[in-house]
């Protein structure tokens, strides 16, 4: 297997190009045994809370601030690919399409929540809002 | 705004084009209020937790089946897509470019676990095992 | 085995107590295959999720009054008995003792954070703060 | 106020002057400004998901040893620790008797689940099993 590196002039990555560098990654350390679907579901648990984590304590104004400090700004996007890493190789291993799903579920959205005349400006009730 | 729905002999949806599906769709229905960076870590930790929920007491042998039954696999791709709105919408939020973050991640991977001659066939330790 | 509900006259439960009519409720329906300690710990993990859900989309102002609307207060009410729940269902699986685990954590907490002199009065950063 | 250490002789922690020493904890630090609600529960599941993390990677007959290793063991302890401070934590927050609650939950479920004459085997149902 090849695991090149992104180089200046080289095309964009695509979200199924890097499913399969993580598929490919994965296969060559010979980690596939761990990588059923209930540890991949618990393991971007676990990471999505670290992404929280940086936000814990932080006021909304704060949190506003996150990415102007760069250390945490760092931890931010570290986390991020972190919870896409997992979701990407969860997806894998269960052969769901992940785009396909969230196209999917923002078109029943779009029927389910119609756009209010006004528009809405209240709290969305947490069982209402979807996404 | 449009909301579209995709058609047949349309082309996929691309996770750029999803993401700004979700911008508009907040934006419509005025909920860009609720949708800070921590609120939407919180949700994305939250939906993160649905998906787990499916998998808490399979056996290894049962989550492997998990799709194999058409209404808890129905589950599986909707609680994929909330976890991934929600982690797009994060990145709105805070400008980050998903992709561009777990390129990166996985260079920084590739280094720091370099393929073993023989290969692992061990269990990865939790604090060394990344992705 | 006896289930009986507390009635008025009757002593408050206490933590072992309750610890114990878990056990004996598991025990009853069999459950107990299900109640392995990795299982116990990705439910208790749902469970905070769904705690957390209540607050997701909340202001701190509207957080601060959550226990003023009464459906809302039996939800948040509901969900701190099931972490607790499945916290000592945990325990009993793994054989740790929960009060003397966190006497034991707050005896470190205190020779790990003593109180300053002026006491802080600044975010406690998140790396920093324990409890 | 007194933080005193534990020591030989003296009775045994409960639950209740444990949840009074992490009040007299934060207010010595001066952090009660950051324990809202909220945050205390975004703070419980980014612990849950820590006690997870443990956990992940382990086969269910890994899971079954993990406090026969004395550093693993020692990082359970400290997790179950957090998760009962926070959750201590939250309920002084909201003003929740955690007791009271789970006692109620579990009478609750007496009702809702009983046990059956054979008494069940098979897998409880996600959406059933409630504890």
């Amino acid at each position: 297997m090849s695991e090149r590196v992104t180089g200046p002039g080289e095309p964009e990555p695509t979200l199924e190009s890097l499913q399969q560098r993580l598929v490919d990654f994965a296969a060559a350390r010979r980690w596939e045994p761990f990588h059923t679907s209930k540890n991949l579901a618990a393991a971007l648990s676990v990471e999505a809370g670290e992404l929280l984590e940086i936000f814990q304590w932080l006021t909304p104004e704060q949190a506003a601030e996150v990415m102007s400090e760069p250390e945490r700004a760092h931890r931010v996007r570290d986390e991020v690919a972190d919870v896409l890493a997992y979701l990407l190789q969860f997806c894998t291993a269960v052969g769901v399409d992940p785009l396909a799903a969230l196209a999917a579920k923002i078109e029943r959205n779009e029927h389910r929540f119609p756009v209010p005349d006004g528009a809405a400006d209240v709290n969305p009730d947490v069982d209402d809002q979807p996404l």
